[in-house]
């Protein structure tokens, strides 16, 4: 239902926008964002509107996603020179798109909805596997944790991280562009929930840095494993050094579930 | 705790047996059983085996499963010629085995049990999913069903299979040996239960006949679409005909969950 003030005039290019929201297993991709090697997200949902559309149409995510990182809930933006009928167009993408990939959803928006810069704030899960033997049914989407893990310390560990933080020694280069300035965000949520086989830790705040919730949840096993010490997080974010915080968890266990707006 | 008699005696050969429960995700396989291509469960198993007992050491399953299909309770049997530590080798196997193929559980037990022939009954879950859109995340463990699917319907068509009859109409050839003879079987349970995007159908039998899950679920399937009045049931019974049913479900929606004992 669009109004007649809103079409266009003769000779007026007129752009119509649209917000999906996609799922994928991020197994065989590079990640969300086109690259020079390596297929991405972007590229084959780009490809396939483009074919559908029959005209180019570039596709506008709400950040990138890693290398054989999930997504159940990421968000992007295209624009349209027609008006289109949302749930035929996501039969026909869908029918384009692999098995891997899936869009769930596809809403018209105002023309000054953008993916990224709309976003109030994202949600991540991070799976840890904590049983000796790995399920091999999710395999590809667990971090397997080697050792016992103290789960009552991980919890006493997760407040350090709660509020608006200079999240620097948790942040790997490049930073990446949008969001708030520097490296500054905050954390409205850290949550631990116990799951078959291990836990999840759920994340949301208003902006991550690159491989921050990786490397936060890390730490998290550093301290589940008695390796660090919950207050030593404290050490770590004054420390403003990446070298200060252990090495990132791997990218299956990470999922982007929700960005909000 | 072997008791003293059951040791050998010197220059006699005494074998010690073990059952061990296994979890595989078919996707990669062809199937369990060793065959003169592909890759098969009993193989790698079997190779596992010889390298951590540094003697050849055949492994006996409680029967196939097919090319593609699950398993979170598989079973199967081996003879070592020395007492062995259970979770020790356990451990070694896992060690040893590719992460979608998993020991879940190593027993010892007494040297007149077989895998296939001591079997009481086994268990099989079949899973629908009957959403116009695939979860991306279950694809591999899923028959997704294209069509409106009246669930109503199905269940009037479940209590036709249950019981004593001649699966002939319901069973592909070769007839696998052992189990009862010819082809008939008892189903002991048929359940239709719902779960999150869509079903899943749970057998309980005294035996299956070669792609008899997959035979009778395409059937189900069939009567769901509304493509097979259930009472015709009864009908491809009496035909003992395998032309008279559907072709197979698909092998990525079947998992062998238990065998009982």
């Amino acid at each position: 239902m669009v109004e007649e003030s809103l079409l266009p005039i003769d000779g007026e290019v007129f752009l119509f926008r649209y917000k999906i929201t996609i799922a994928y297993d991020g197994t065989n991709y590079c990640g969300w964002q086109s690259q020079a090697s390596g297929l991405s997200i972007q590229t084959l949902v780009h490809k396939a509107l483009t074919t559908v559309l029959r005209q180019s149409t570039p596709v506008f995510g709400s950040g990138r996603t890693d290398s054989g990182v999930h997504a159940k809930g990421q968000t992007a933006h295209f624009d349209a020179s027609e008006i289109i009928d949302p749930s035929r167009l996501r039969l026909s993408l869908n029918a384009l798109l692999p098995a891997d990939v899936r869009i769930l959803q596809l809403d018209p928006v105002l023309p000054d909805f953008h993916a990224r810069f709309s976003a109030k704030s994202k949600i991540y899960h991070y799976h840890l596997h904590l049983d000796s033997v790995i399920d091999p049914f999710v395999r590809l989407y667990r971090y397997h944790v080697f050792g016992r893990c103290n789960i009552d310390r991980m919890k006493e560990a997760l407040p350090f991280f709660l509020g608006t933080h200079d999240f620097t020694s948790f942040a790997n280069e490049p930073v990446r562009t949008g969001g708030p300035c520097g490296k500054v965000r905050t954390l409205y949520h850290l949550n631990l929930i116990e799951q078959k086989g291990g836990i999840r830790l759920e994340f949301e705040g208003d902006g991550f840095l690159y491989k921050m919730v990786r490397n936060i949840s890390e730490t998290l096993v550093q301290v589940g494993l008695e390796k660090l010490p919950p207050n030593q997080i404290e050490t770590i974010f004054l420390a403003k050094d990446r070298r200060a915080a252990p090495a990132a968890a791997p990218p299956q266990g990470l999922f982007l579930m929700e960005v909000k707006y």
